[in-house]
């Protein structure tokens, strides 16, 4: 399987997108910062239902990290992620240098309000900034029909769809379902940090999610007393530190009333700790879904 | 002579500018407001020489006004706008409906850090901020190949150019030298709110500019000295005052040095009160000149 073309600077992306477009081609984007893994890979097969060409970006985009360790721990090999698209028929890939979407003296920043203030917004600050100036500067180069980004990072989503809709750049955004292990961790490109332990512990990020869709289904519908009971699911594993539970409209992100009657969004955000024996690192994970209350 | 095509929606004009991409077309976008004078003509003219079609958008764009009155003083004649492109030969207008650029609950923004804080940044609060969002929203709509820009609002003209280039548009931002009424007056559309007194008094911009320019190629490099002069010839109009007069340097708008050595620009901004007689308005005018050291 021979592998795509890379493409490395953005007027060459242009000049591509411009000859798709000419040729009445569609053309998909899928935004990564490799280390790819079958999340990734999802988004690539639902890119293709929605167009002729699917291209990716890979760019470990320094501006949305609030944390340079995590940065300089953000796991890369390019040849490895190239072998991956080979083999899933990804057509391009985009893979410039951080001087080609940050040219000497950038001062440009695309900033979402609202949507962007709470959740991973409030915790990870300049976070969502930094995602949505590289995610505007990547849809400038590939100029895209169709843009797809996975569910896992629900807040990501409604905010990149917000931005996509305010400023009017005429491309459709796909959202994913989350990939998961055969255990039900959601896939992320931080797992690779965790230790055994932490890895084992790492379940309880889908189990609080589990135990609330539960208590919601068995008729515990106070906001108070869901977020309390997930708080409690995340305390029982030792390695782990909440950073955030919360329930929310899934549209505005506005924080939902204190009884639960319409489908609300349970957001998580959970620390690891390295396990006792040293083994992994610090990792922060993230997970979701959206509670259906009953009838 | 016919009047030119007029588009209202976003969705249409990217349609639009699809249809000219495809066939090979350039597209060349003059973004104004309305209220179109000779300046704004002059900027159709250098569209044309860079390109096969000139589009011109007309939206008076609320974000960037500091001063609620001067947003609703804002001078507006669409019908006569309309016979003044078909007379210069534009292709194509786009005036859209604020709510097509600022769909319901917009709260996207693009905005530019340090060229953006000085001079006209820093006394009218937000109106960069909403300059380069709508422009990037008319750039997303039209997809031009070149925008062009008057050389009356240098900062904007900067701050467009350092925006287009972080943020990767591929589109060639045309500056074009400031038309003045035949007494030297910068035109704008705010003149017509002068009163009569204000009017003639108004010329003591340009003749600010010229004792600064007279000076230095006398040999007074002293930057102290040269604002001071400047300072002194604005006051010497009863009803102007100034907002402010300052030396920087013309790529990056920083300070210049306390001696002018190299080409600085001189930008100035004059409040007018309306004349005692109860003419006019209040208005604001601006005006600059790139100084040019001695050998």
């Amino acid at each position: 399987m021979s592998r795509p073309p890379i493409i490395q600077t953005v007027r060459d992306l242009q000049d591509a997108a411009e000859r798709e477009r000419a040729a009445g081609r569609r053309i998909a984007l899928v935004p990564t910062m490799g280390a790819l893994h079958a999340g990734h890979l999802s988004l690539v097969k639902a890119a293709r239902e929605h167009a002729d060409v699917v291209w990716m970006s890979i760019f470990v985009n320094p501006t949305q990290f609030n944390d340079s360790n995590d940065f300089g721990a953000y796991p890369a090999d390019l040849s490895r992620d190239l072998e991956l698209c080979a083999s899933h028929g990804v057509d391009l890939v985009f893979a410039p240098a951080p001087g080609e979407l940050y040219p000497e003296g950038a001062q440009t920043w695309v900033e979402v309000g609202e949507l962007a203030e709470s959740l991973c917004g409030a915790t990870r600050p300049g976070h969502f900034r930094g995602v949505t100036t590289v995610v505007t500067k990547l849809f400038l180069a590939a100029r895209p029909h169709v843009a797809v980004f996975g569910q896992k990072d629900f807040q990501q989503l409604a905010i990149i769809r917000r931005m996509e809709r305010d400023l009017g750049f005429g491309i459709e955004i796909v959202g994913a379902a989350t990939v998961r292990e055969p255990d039900g961790l959601a896939l992320s490109s931080r797992n690779l940090h965790l230790g055994p332990q932490a890895r084992q512990q790492a379940l309880v990020l889908v189990r609080a999610l589990d135990v609330a869709e539960d208590s919601l289904a068995r008729g515990e519908a106070s906001h108070e007393a869901l977020v309390a009971l997930v708080a409690r699911t995340i305390d029982t594993a030792s390695l782990a530190r909440l950073d955030y539970a919360e329930l929310r409209d899934p549209d505005t992100l506005r924080s939902a009333r204190a009884q639960i009657t319409a489908p609300t969004l349970l957001a998580l955000a959970v620390h690891f700790a390295p396990d006792p024996d040293g083994q992994g690192r610090k990792v922060r994970l993230i997970d979701n879904r959206v509670l259906q209350p009953q009838r």
